[in-house]
């Protein structure tokens, strides 16, 4: 106990993420379960973020799988406060979600929290927020979710969540909620109560087919309000099941910061062009290269810190033989940093260019997928 | 400045009424406006309750008026919170807005505010809420509004007010809310929103209507709620008129309480047969005659804090030249007890057997009255 550990400090919560994360700590410190192997292997044909270890946490998914293997019914919940426009970083628990629906084959809900844009953010209007979600929810049908068995809605417009939402609401003090989500009293009262919102967003499935085990994929960070969900669906009122939660490590951005966002102007939004992209990943994809070429053949790239080879790893390379080799020949130095940034521009504009077809596609789609009491 | 007043102290809160009000002190505690003469000649024609003095302070309402008479749109807004089964005194701002509404020919807007008496009453039950409305919408139909000008709507049915009420939610802070409406960190975040529901209500008329001048008939300690409005109004994201208000003084209880309130047991409720209603008078009604019936020939009974007689005064005489006289027969010991008690009881009881009638008819009307998105 008296040995003191040598290693950078390190914060995560909802807002703030800080120092370089130990997840193994975290974990402890969250009180959450590491993906063991048992679990590993059930999901080993599931989508790269989820069997190469970027999920790496959960609640209670072990719960979920043995439910599947039982016959019982099981579903994925995933939600996304709209922006005004998506980028590769948003789609990760929607790639995650839509791998876990097609390998077993069981409804996805997606709720669309306008009304949390519109609460946090000061100038933006009721209107724009609900062009937001119109605008992202296409990108979401454009992911080839199950039409028949993917539910999506809009605060704002399938306000009948505002039931469940109070229904939740009458059994979470403020006092609660202000911990969980940091509130403060200059805040408006609509921040006092997305926090209800929210828990009925993740307690949606079992409000409208009984009560189930739902499955939430999160970026860690978002844990505190998983346990909130968690402690409300065992209130008397409901009776629900806790819902399970997967955990994802944070993503670097382009740039190599901990944390994907938005705000840094360096991101690869789903509305880029082939050659958009190939400047922001030629400008901006941090690497793992040597100063020089003559540097690299001799040292070698590291691809752990290498962005390009990270989103190869994360998003766009599945076939594990391909990629191992791509790793093997960066670290050797035979693959120039160059090189393997043309293999991700390349992978994903094939990607976008795929996406922004089915985009197009899915504005006829729309109906088929809101969720309909 | 040094002469101190010998006056009993008083208190007025939207959750606390204690001492002998004095109202004068209070509209300028308040920063509301006696209603004058000018404008009490306007409303001359209005029920008891408006012409003789109940409401007796305003907000705005010689602008409410103003407006009228120039030929512009005014409307009247006034809510219930559902409860089992409505009593007398719930009927105060209804049988006000009705009779505004025959006066001005003007639409009524009536939420019903489900949402709030679930979120504050700990056991009662989502359905039960949803039953008590539906219950309490009969009764109001049954006073009689205008079909088609008259526009009734529950928050757990006409969901849509969520949309009104997330947009007044952004600008009211919690530290305000907490202010006006007394939140305490161990309540519900329920509670935290419903101030920025009730403003959405008060503030309805306008969402859907577009910008006009409304009238709130409510109780004076309801007023702290009226200047939350009244700020929201005025935000430019609304650029709202203020809505006006009239201001009601305290209805006694039957046994004389300073304020009318349904935990007593003698309430008189909408659904007591004549018999009930005779027992209760009898039995609850605070008398202002004298012990026995000798002395009340010799000196009279005291009008002024007879609960029979004040029902008369407020609801069920509305003929001044009988009001008059009952009054001065009641001083003058020529009028008993009995005889005063009697002459209620009849009054009371042929409006229960017309209003119990035309709550059957209600049934088939419900629909005529539902707002309409």
């Amino acid at each position: 106990m008296a040995k003191k550990e040598v290693k950078s400090e390190f914060k995560v919560t909802p807002w703030e993420v800080t120092g370089e994360v130990d997840y193994e700590k975290l974990v402890k410190q969250f009180g959450t379960t590491l993906i063991a192997d048992k679990v590993k292997k059930k999901i080993e044909k599931c989508h790269p973020l989820l069997r190469r270890g970027i999920y790496f946490s959960h609640r209670d998914f072990d719960k979920w799988l043995e439910a599947h293997e039982k016959g019982k019914k099981v579903s994925i919940i995933t939600g996304r406060g709209p922006s005004e426009k998506m980028h590769l970083g948003h789609l990760v628990p929607f790639l995650v979600a839509k791998s876990l629906q097609e390998n077993f084959d069981c409804e996805v809900f997606i709720p669309i929290s306008d009304d949390e844009k519109f609460y946090v953010k000061e100038n933006l209007t009721f209107e724009q927020a609900l062009e937001y979600s119109k605008d992202n929810i296409l990108d979401l049908i454009a992911l080839g979710f199950k039409p028949g068995k993917t539910f999506i809605f809009q605060d704002f417009v399938f306000t009948d969540i505002y039931k469940y939402a109070a229904r939740v609401a009458k059994r979470m003090t403020y006092s609660t909620a202000k911990a969980a989500f940091g509130l403060k009293p200059e805040q408006n009262v609509g921040w006092s109560f997305y926090p209800a919102m929210q828990a009925a967003h993740i307690l949606f499935p079992q409000f409208v087919r009984g009560a189930h085990i739902s499955v939430v994929p999160v970026a860690i960070d978002q844990d505190p309000f998983i346990r909130l969900s968690r402690d409300i669906a065992e209130h008397p009122d409901f009776n629900f099941t806790k819902p399970a939660a997967l955990h994802a490590k944070f993503l670097p951005s382009l740039a190599g910061g901990a944390k994907m966002s938005s705000s840094e102007g360096s991101q690869i939004f789903l509305s880029d062009s082939a050659d958009e992209v190939k400047k922001k990943i030629n400008k901006y994809a941090f690497s793992g290269g040597q100063a020089t070429i003559e540097e690299h053949r001799k040292l070698g790239g590291n691809p752990d810190v290498d962005v390009s080879f990270q989103y190869l790893k994360m998003f766009f390379e599945p076939d594990d033989a391909k990629l191992a080799k791509i790793e093997k020949d960066y670290r050797s130095g035979k693959l120039l940093t160059g090189e393997l940034k043309a293999i991700l521009i390349e992978k994903i504009n094939a990607f976008l260019k795929e996406h922004q077809k089915r985009r197009e596609e899915a504005k006829k789609q729309v109906d088929k997928f809101l969720f309909k009491a």
